[in-house]
């Protein structure tokens, strides 16, 4: 396939778009694409097309659109991925694997027992960071869809406002009554669901009561204790395949 | 809960059995534990019980059993993890995670485009490093199970002589007809089954072949290509998933 880059102002055959500052560096330098090379960009709102290198230089690099293509097919569930802030690369890490894995967006947020405080991921979130990892994401796992990484709030706002069909993880050991995610497989999927993963020292009591106060699906994987780093990505993974979407 | 240790040689409640060297060091050393203290041990083989320690100095510890206790559950489908090698440290991750989510067992290999030439790797298993971070996984997953990592094999001796469902995974690009992971979930899960992962190169036109000409079954995850160093922990959660198994 040849080289896909992310030109956010593509819109239809024909047309000449300027690639953002950088991408055009990742063309220009990294690969090393000239005038007439022949590429693919994706608007990352699910357009997809054919493109030819149109100039190449110190002011930018322009590509003119040829035809639309079929871009890869997205999950039909459309699942935001609630993720307490992790610290530095790993949050990097487990963003880059939701995207490739097919995450509608992205909502990070600081919890009592966050290991980050929320307003340095504030911060980080204001600089772009997360963004140019979902960009990067979307990029190599052939998506032309950009998720959104939301800027960080309070789990408060989390529970309060996600819509559609609102999962909770919980640890093998919470007590209480929770769903096996793989359980989900009887039910018809939902068009918009949230899944909550909470931070490495787990959720408060607080937390919980919160959630099922408001409704929110209390959902195990399992017996087995997991590694906290795979956490995010073995939840996302079940609950993709227990709607069939892998 | 307790701390949790290793005693391949427990058998029956109120047997006093020394750990192996390792564990008693975690025990004595690391978890700082004494005479009397109240822990948790599990022999490897799905047998768990509450122990008190009886002896801790130079010449290794001792604990006596007090009673079987309820161990963590087992899939009911024991799944073999058939897994490319792969480079020092991502090949430990790929075995951690794979024990912690509940694999039988594991089974290393050598394919045409392996980035770790098969006679290093054999050199490696044989010092026992593998082993040990099964039982270390195991440790921390709560299993009461160790699975066996196997030394590694060319694919060839994988493909002739795995039993039960054979599933081999493969690119979205791979062209020929493939199932989907979650598919799976559209028939009863077998007993033992063998999930083949193979080098971030891919796979030979060759291997898959013979795969198919053997009667393993090609199975896919979704559209979108994943990172490499996620893809064995992707597999195996979908297709434990598929089978209601997280």
């Amino acid at each position: 396939m040849a080289a896909r880059f992310y030109a956010p102002l593509a819109s239809e055959p024909g047309q000449i778009v300027a690639l953002p500052d950088e991408e055009a560096r990742h063309l220009a330098r990294v690969r090393r694409l000239g005038v007439g090379a022949e590429v693919q960009v994706f608007d990352g709102r699910g357009g997809e097309w054919r493109a030819r290198v149109e100039s190449a230089g110190a002011r930018g690099v322009q590509v003119r659109l040829v035809e639309a293509v079929a871009p890869v097919p997205e999950p039909r569930v459309a699942v935001t991925l609630a993720l307490a802030l992790l610290k530095g690369d790993r949050m990097d890490d487990a963003l880059r694997d939701a995207v490739m894995l097919g995450v509608a967006a992205v909502r990070p947020f600081g919890a009592a027992r966050s290991a980050v405080p929320l307003g340095s991921a504030v911060a980080r979130a204001a600089g772009g960071r997360w963004q140019r990892v979902a960009v990067a994401a979307a990029k190599q796992s052939g998506r032309a869809v950009v998720p959104v990484v939301h800027p960080p709030v309070p789990i408060g706002e989390i529970l309060a406002e996600a819509g559609g069909a609102r999962l909770l993880l919980v640890e093998p050991a919470v007590p209480g009554p929770a769903r096996r995610v793989a359980d989900l497989a009887a039910e018809p999927p939902p068009p918009v669901a949230t899944l909550a993963v909470g931070p490495e020292g787990g959720w408060t009591t607080g937390e919980l009561d919160a959630a099922r106060a408001l409704g929110w699906q209390l959902v195990r994987l399992g017996a087995r204790t997991l590694r906290a780093d795979a956490v995010p990505l073995v939840a996302l993974t079940a609950l993709l395949a227990a709607w069939q979407e892998l």
